[in-house]
């Protein structure tokens, strides 16, 4: 380790307490992007004064059709520019216990064995513990007399948890700007419970989508309200047309496969690279007892390791998040519906596009006649929407598993997770970057009640202090290499 | 007209003030079967009351394990003995808006166009108006001087509203004290709008039951809560395995065909007694009124007239009354949901048992492989469920037609109503008594705000005075003539 690198480590050590100060500081604003204007705002302010007490030569907050974005610019004249992707914006809190602190946005510091410490609070861990502690790492190299190794321009979206629908357009007009990155950085604490280091090179997209059968656009059954049942024997049902419809496109014999024209045209097999990841992943992947935390007895065709991954993360999806018609109350109310609603989604998977599923459904719902059922899409919902990639073999990618074999752990790398994000924002025209997010520590219950970020943890699970260190020694890797 | 019936009849107009006031005391009791036992107790003691004030040697207060059954016997030494079916429970009034009177059990009479006067209140029409319009008919022949032309033995309910769960019991307990009577009879209003009577020889039966298909019984998909939808690509669905078990139960190109097997084999066809009622029914029926005020604009097939009749008739049914499966609010939640539950009915007909559908469900599921998912029925909510016929040429229901024609209406008679009620429980074992249910005036809005009961008509709607003296004269013609 040169002077400087163990320097700065003991100034972090030195000023934790105040590092933790500066985390609780910023989980108490409310930012709650589907509630609090106010507070969202609020906390724009708070991370644009960050940027700017951490010498950003430009610091703006760019007005969005939703919540802001916080844009800063840090010139350190370095070779690499790195764009660093944040969110500040929290999830609601209504109808959730918290038994940890008696208030979500007055976060406490608690042990929680296996933890002796950590930060209870909304945010905790998703996303501002991760956020601060790159910040404090930014601020004690500084602190240190040192440059930062690498040049940095921040994007901090206020609207991550109403699906990142304004972050496109922000790119596209601060494109000018933005395009001399080359490569983008999400921090967060990938470690799990057990204190195993998990890295993702990409992600699932997702489209979301209604199926609507009525009376009033098929023309037939009721039209405007239920009807009484007993005129069932002579009036059609909205409802048996849509499960006919809905059933017209799985396999009875296997639902898991979706018999609609061309639908997995587009699904590209696994690459080489992917194979060879996929095979090292098997190795520890356990998949007993990702089922049991799952409350799952069998995955599909009883699959096991390198199969299960396979098709785990290679496979588009067709699922009913849910469906809502008629009476649903207790026991039974004799009406014939007038409307089914069926909320849709589909996974999206290399080498897929964002339009092609709802195009492919209407083309097969018009192919049997069902033309009156309808697909309704809500594009403020479908902000995260595309699938993204990045090389293992990208600068960015080596950098980091070096830095976490640095700090004695050998990630287990996925080619992408099978949970949807924005990052196809950054890795897809017109950026085209490399993305990872990275780093040490462990948080949980992200959306739940007593959500926590582990700040002193234990011999396999780093505290904060050491997710700080390893955004240095990162930084200084990316300082020092190509990152594409 | 002979001189006694005169006389009742002027009688009823001298006091027709005090008849409205006897239903207003009955209606502002609050007897909701399903909320207020305290209310149904005071309500069935009222009625007590007037059974004693009436003169019944026998009145009891019969408890059940459900709400008491208010039964009282009349004595009038007469040829014919003759079972009144009365129900003295309302249904729930919250969530309800009344306009016409700030509290359902607080009844006014008001001018509600085309009507002079109406009476609105909870239970107004369904069933305390025509209830007590009966009683006060009995009031008026006993203060003129004259004995009852019938014995009467009368059976208050109080959970119609609950579904009859505890009247066959109560049937089968007394049915010693029941079985000389040689018809049932149940007071109503039973003139539409327009004025036109109307006369149901019967009723269709219904069976409700939920299907429901869980991860936990299949043993596949999520079993314990709904898990995240990234998993969807290796984890089983039970709502797709539930679409599929209901599509394989009707015909994709015309849902109203059932193709469970047997499931049409005990649906007899019209006899030529029904036939010609049928017939004569389609001379009146004018199918483009009824589409229009259900909402509905095609019937199957386009079916009209004596077609159209035939097929709401004749047919049974296997009809989706609601669907409720995981996320059901606003926009979207990436969720595999780990159940679903289908709320469903079928209404039978002659000759139909009540215990096949269920069968023929199971077994259809079954051979399917569908072993897992669950038929749910709730006895409870099974009270009124099998169909019931009477004959046209019953004694009853020819005093019945011949008491109308008097008052100037031709009775539009139905083989049996597309509804259901309790009246099997009279019509089969072991009582198997003819049924009728009659009355002149006019009611609407059950179940409903500002439910109403006429009391003064027009022209061609009777109002409380022609409707109690139509009770009166049917009373002396079922004396007079062998009723079954």
């Amino acid at each position: 380790m040169n002077q400087s690198l163990k320097q700065i480590h003991e100034y972090i050590d030195e000023h934790l307490e105040e590092h933790v100060e500066r985390i609780k500081e910023f989980v108490r604003i409310p930012s709650i992007a589907a509630e609090n204007p106010e507070g969202v705002r609020r906390c724009a302010q708070k991370l644009a004064n960050y940027f700017e007490e951490l010498g950003c030569k430009k610091v703006e907050i760019v007005e969005t059709a939703g919540q802001p974005v916080v844009y800063a610019h840090y010139d350190a004249q370095a070779r690499n520019t790195l764009l660093v992707y944040l969110m500040y914006d929290v999830k609601q809190v209504s109808g959730e216990k918290w038994t940890l602190t008696d208030d979500p946005f007055d976060p406490k510091l608690v042990e929680l064995p296996p933890f002796k410490k950590v930060l209870v609070g909304r945010g905790a861990i998703n996303s501002k513990g991760p956020l601060v502690a790159f910040l404090n790492a930014l601020f004690s190299i500084k602190a240190c007399g040192e440059e930062l190794p690498v040049n940095l321009k921040f994007v901090a979206e206020g609207e991550e948890e109403l699906g990142s629908a304004h972050l496109k357009d922000f790119i596209k007009h601060r494109i000018e700007e933005l395009k001399d990155a080359q490569a983008c950085f999400s921090p967060s604490a990938s470690q799990n419970i057990k204190g195993e280091v998990t890295l993702s090179l990409g992600c699932k997209g997702v489209v979301e989508f209604e199926l609507e059968c009525s009376g009033e656009s098929w023309g037939r059954g009721p039209t405007v309200r239920p009807i009484h049942s007993s005129m069932a024997a002579a009036v059609e049902s909205p409802i048996w047309r849509m499960i006919h419809a809905l059933a017209s496109m799985t396999d009875p014999r296997d639902p898991m496969k979706v018999v609609i024209e061309g639908f997995y045209d587009n699904v590209a097999p696994p690459t080489k690279e992917d194979l060879e990841l996929v095979e090292k992943l098997a190795q520890t992947y356990d998949e007993k007892a990702i089922a049991e935390e799952l409350g799952v007895k069998h995955f599909y065709n009883d699959l096991k390791g390198k199969e299960l991954l396979l098709k785990m993360l290679y496979s588009t999806t067709l699922n009913i998040q849910g469906i809502q018609a008629g009476y649903t109350g207790p026991l039974f109310k004799t009406v014939l519906p007038e409307k089914i609603v069926v909320k849709m989604e589909s996974r999206l998977v290399p080498n897929q596009t964002t339009t092609e599923t709802v195009e492919k459904i209407r083309k097969h719902l018009d192919k049997l006649g069902y033309t009156d059922i309808k697909i309704n899409e809500y594009p403020e919902a479908n902000g995260v929407d595309d699938w993204s990639r990045t090389s293992p073999k990208a600068g960015i990618v080596q950098a980091v598993i070096e830095a976490y074999r640095e700090y004695g752990f050998e990630p287990r790398v996925w080619p992408f997770s099978l949970g949807s994000s924005p990052q196809a924002i950054f890795t897809k025209d017109p950026l085209k970057l490399p993305f990872v997010s990275a780093g040490l520590s462990h948080g949980a219950r992200a959306h739940a009640p007593d959500e926590y970020y582990v700040i002193e943890g234990n011999e396999k699970v780093k505290g904060l202090a050491h997710a700080e260190k390893f955004f240095v020694s990162l930084l200084y890797k990316l300082g020092e290499r190509a990152l594409r």
